[in-house]
């Protein structure tokens, strides 16, 4: 039985992001990868939109100048023949202020030919702005309850 | 060929929702349910996690009074045998101030005879926050680009 794509691409992306090794991961992508994080732009610029080998590439880089994994928990997982959708927590560090952060992501992503075509990631970002200001937000009660 | 338990639960859970109609969905909850969204609960009571039918009918009748879908579209989706992952862009009223909130939200969701055994819920709760509260919260930017 061959090894499901996602483990090869995960491998891959956490040894790009902790060693800013980026030959494991650059034939993983497809020529015209699609990827998204969505969160808080403001705050981490490589949130956003990327399109392209190149543009992925560069933001992958640019999350290991930022952060370092110290550990994931892979807390739900769904695999198909050529897609897979997790949920994970992570223990990170942001590399500037050497700040603990753990937070929590899903993604979906999509192979072909074993390579990523699409990687659409949604971040507990509330819970990781609070983390990395470095204060509690204040927030109004917003329910009848 | 059987329609999927996810698709039943989708419906009854929007029309629990947006009716506050509760048996529909009554019968598709295992009695030992686990329940969970992800997000700051500090500004919606309905966050957090839930275990057991009583206790999931509750909050999903919080969230009813609290908000009122117009629209989601189901952007990602895998389907197992007994499991569902999708990724959906919300479009809801905030019933106390009829303000809209667009959010996007990822699922984990178990099921066993036809019945929700494990639900997980990561909403991207940034842009929740700021929207609900109605002004943008200052983020210093944190990354060297």
């Amino acid at each position: 039985m061959t090894e499901h794509s996602l483990w090869r691409f995960s491998r891959a992306l956490h040894r790009a992001i902790n060693e800013r090794q980026l030959e494991d991961i650059e034939p993983l992508l497809d020529d015209e990868v699609e990827w998204a994080i969505f969160g808080p732009i403001d705050l981490f610029s490589f949130f956003g939109s990327r399109h392209g080998k190149a543009a992925v590439l560069e933001v992958i880089k640019q999350i290991g100048e930022n952060v370092r994994v110290h550990r994931f928990d892979r807390e739900q997982i769904m695999l198909g023949t050529d897609s897979a959708a997790s949920m994970l927590r992570y223990s990170l560090t942001a590399l500037d202020s050497n700040k603990p952060i753990s937070l929590r992501i899903a993604h979906f992503a999509q192979f072909r030919d074993g390579k990523l075509t699409s990687f659409r990631v949604l971040v507990d970002t509330f819970d990781l702005v609070e983390q990395t200001v470095g204060y509690p937000i204040h927030l109004p009660r917003m329910v009848a309850v």
